[in-house]
């Protein structure tokens, strides 16, 4: 049974309803897959114009929507404010990006007469929209990461129905949105087919949806062990389809001595906020803070205790939750390792900012530091030099992000052992900030939210920004084709 | 053992050689990860050298080279001259890709300053080589997808070393090639570790191969139970890598009463030659001919069947794939459905062409007969009208290529059942063809040589053509990244 939860209280609001039955998932995937081809053959101002529709109409519903959002998430009004309007943004985002044509990779090449190799056929490069998206909703981002989210919008701006596995975290938010996207669709004259909603916290919902023959791709937003188990059967099954997962990390940021020239406190305060923003709910939050073994270092660390212990993160998104993050924290706290820096008295309602220091030389060595606990709560690494900063980078070997504070910023090229820092920071990483924190990701076309595994179980592709389209766009080439199809410029028909 | 053989006669030539050992293969992975980091800071113009440089020394060594060629696949010289010349072509067309500088995607962003969601830092796409890449040769190009054929040189393009498993049905010419690649190495004084040779005909070596924890990525070229096979491996991996499989299809060619205005004879013998041409053994030889019941039709199966039975294979490239044909041919000759046209007497040096026609009804409702026969065979689909040529194309599923003869070339749009025939195609093929035939794959900016599974096990790539790069290279954002590294304009250092 699913039922809406305060998300500070745990008491259940309304009444409860059933999750999705196997026949109601099927027919879901069945509409969505009715209407592929008629949504495909819309043209891009025509899905420009929906996506805006949705935008509209999500804020027009926003004051009856936030305080759901903020009763099922406790992630407080301003924030789910400020990221209703980050989604709408995102909507209106991919519109223009549609509209500028740049998601239709266009190429035409004439042909050349003669022989092989050099002589070729006329050859057109166009991309195709593959069919209904399987999208699976976050729990931290109950706007932007969820029902109408990056990933429902870039599959949509790609010509692609979607079906949204909506998370149980906030099931009556995603009902609710769920319905403005339906009668955006009807009012735009688009078959129902092109949202569909599905609805559980069973595995087995995922498993199906996965498993659903008419599915051409999936995209996740969740955890390690449920987003690897989906991507494995998205891979076994007989005809395997794109498993695009973005599973979290634990973002490492290095601390270098050229950055503590100015004084630790507005450094350590900027991280302190960054580790726990929401308390600590990104997928960006900073895990790992790799420190010198030297003087400023150590006066960096005491400043970043002092005010990190000064914060109270708000109630976490769910019990699960809080239960996972405290279990991570006891695990940090028994460690025979680690030095306990911040670690507030149990409290019921909220969490507390955890912090605590360890020798990179123990940190490499054992793996379970190296993954990352959900919340307000970071590791700092001391470690001796600029290799063993890259050492430690290369042993959390995938994330999301990876942030280098005091690389010099001129045209000079630094010395060799920062130039080799910010290579494996490049290799390892989806995104390397240079100076600022992970948390906090721009809708952008350059953006990459992505990153070598484990971050992403798909790490050629990103989940924000305007590249997020063409995970759904596959290529292909036409060979002498027919003037009235060289007339769409690559969109499909 | 591995030993080079004579592809007409079988017998052996010169001495035996074992195959890698698991030391030997560890030791090559070892040289390319070790390479890795020194081959990623090369500028696109010392690799645009490097293959300039390796298709010059192919040139120069062709007169030793052909003739070992020919003797171990029976390909013929003319055939193989012109798969030499494209071979270098490719090589040298990679290095004029590197240098325009289409393969690093960089995309630079200014700030805008403000409040998120417009307001953002600077960021800036790039693309990161992915490090060393286990490129698998096929048996059926002993040139252009072999040791230095398009996979090596789009890794070697995109900056990653290169591990390659040689294919044992052209065990000496692999040798020999890999030999004047190690020379051109270390003329351009690179690490040997750019490219290492690995040989074996077991299943182990490929396997020790994509399990081994520092290979990147897979490029493959072969059947579909080993490239499947493999697939899951690289998937199975603590850290899962791309595995690009090209595996071969049955490349469906359509033939639409208005392609046979002008008679049937020039066009069933243009399509006889490509039924025949290397014995069929290409990966885009057209397996499938769709084509209406209705008089024309019947004329042009008629010549087809009289054109294609006075062609002549040549010897197929090793014993196993002969038998592979025969066993294959002798399964439609003993089908109930099929009605035999072209069967001539079997033949102890060379196969026989083979050609039998099938209602689409009995096609569509048996899979064994959507599989792919390699060598000089194809099934004749007869079909009703557009609707069930779609409904053939899409029991198919997943291509490389389709042709379609036949669709209107003016600016007019079609009616709704050729719309739809040319939509189907385009949603199941890599390539979508208008004229000619499917073997001959151009290699181009806008070549797409892939298709969705079977056809490949990553549709979104191509593994012919410029775009081929793009598999080895990672995208990712810098956020405020320094000079020195915006002076490289994405440029790996």
């Amino acid at each position: 049974m699913l039922q809406s939860t305060d998300a500070r209280t745990g008491a259940l609001q309304g009444a409860a309803w059933h999750e999705s039955t196997p026949e109601q998932i099927d027919a879901a995937v069945a509409a969505a897959a009715s209407a592929a081809d008629a949504f495909a053959a819309t043209s891009n101002a025509q899905r420009a114009a929906f996506l805006r529709a949705l935008a509209q109409a999500l804020g027009d519903n926003a004051a009856a929507l936030l305080p759901i959002a903020d009763r099922e998430t406790a992630l407080g009004l301003p924030r789910l404010e400020g990221e209703l309007a980050r989604t709408a943004f995102q909507l209106r985002g991919f519109a223009d990006a549609l509209e500028q044509g740049g998601a239709q990779a266009f190429l035409d090449e004439a042909a050349i007469a003669g022989a092989p190799p050099a002589g070729r056929p006329r050859l057109t490069r166009i991309v195709a929209p593959l069919g209904p998206v399987a999208v699976f909703a976050a729990s931290n981002f109950p706007f932007a990461f969820s029902v109408l989210g990056g990933d429902s919008a870039s599959a949509l701006a790609a010509g692609c129905p979607v079906v949204l596995k909506a998370h149980p975290g906030h099931a009556q938010l995603s009902r609710d949105v769920a319905a403005i996207a339906a009668a955006v669709i009807a009012q735009c004259g688009l078959p129902a087919g092109v949202f569909q909603l599905v609805e559980g916290a069973s595995v087995a919902v995922g498993v199906q949806l996965v498993q659903s023959p008419a599915i051409a791709a999936v995209a996740f937003t969740g955890s390690f062990k449920g987003g690897t188990a989906l991507a494995r059967l998205a891979a076994e099954r007989a005809r395997p389809i794109p498993f695009y997962g973005e599973l979290g990390s634990v973002n490492p940021l290095v601390v270098l001595p050229a950055a503590l020239g100015n004084g630790p406190q507005a450094l350590a305060q900027t991280l302190a906020d960054s580790i726990c923003l929401g308390a600590g709910q990104f997928c960006t939050s900073p895990g790992v803070i790799v420190v010198f073994k030297d003087g400023p270092g150590e006066a960096f660390v005491q400043q970043l205790r002092a005010r990190l212990a000064a914060l109270s993160p708000h109630a976490m998104l769910n019990a699960g939750i809080r239960a996972a993050f405290e279990r991570g924290v006891g695990q940090w706290r028994a460690h025979g390792k680690l030095q306990v820096l911040v670690d507030g008295p149990p409290s019921q309602a909220t969490p507390q900012p955890f912090l605590a220091q360890v020798d990179a030389a123990d940190f490499i060595a054992d793996h379970a530091l190296q993954e990352e606990v959900f919340g307000a709560a970071a590791l700092v690494v001391r470690v001796d030099d600029g290799a063993q900063a890259s050492a430690v980078l290369n042993a959390i070997g995938g994330t999301l992000t990876s942030t280098l504070w005091g690389v010099p910023t001129g045209e000079t090229l630094p010395d060799e052992a920062v130039l080799a820092l910010v290579r494996t920071a490049v290799q390892v990483s989806g995104r390397v900030l240079f100076s600022g924190v992970p948390t906090g990701v721009a809708v952008t076309a350059a953006q990459h939210h992505g990153g070598p595994f484990p971050a992403s179980t798909a790490p050629f592709t990103t989940s924000v920004g305007y590249a997020a389209i063409e995970r759904f766009l596959r290529p292909l080439a036409l060979q002498d084709a027919p003037q009235w199809l060289l007339a769409k410029e690559g969109a499909f028909f």
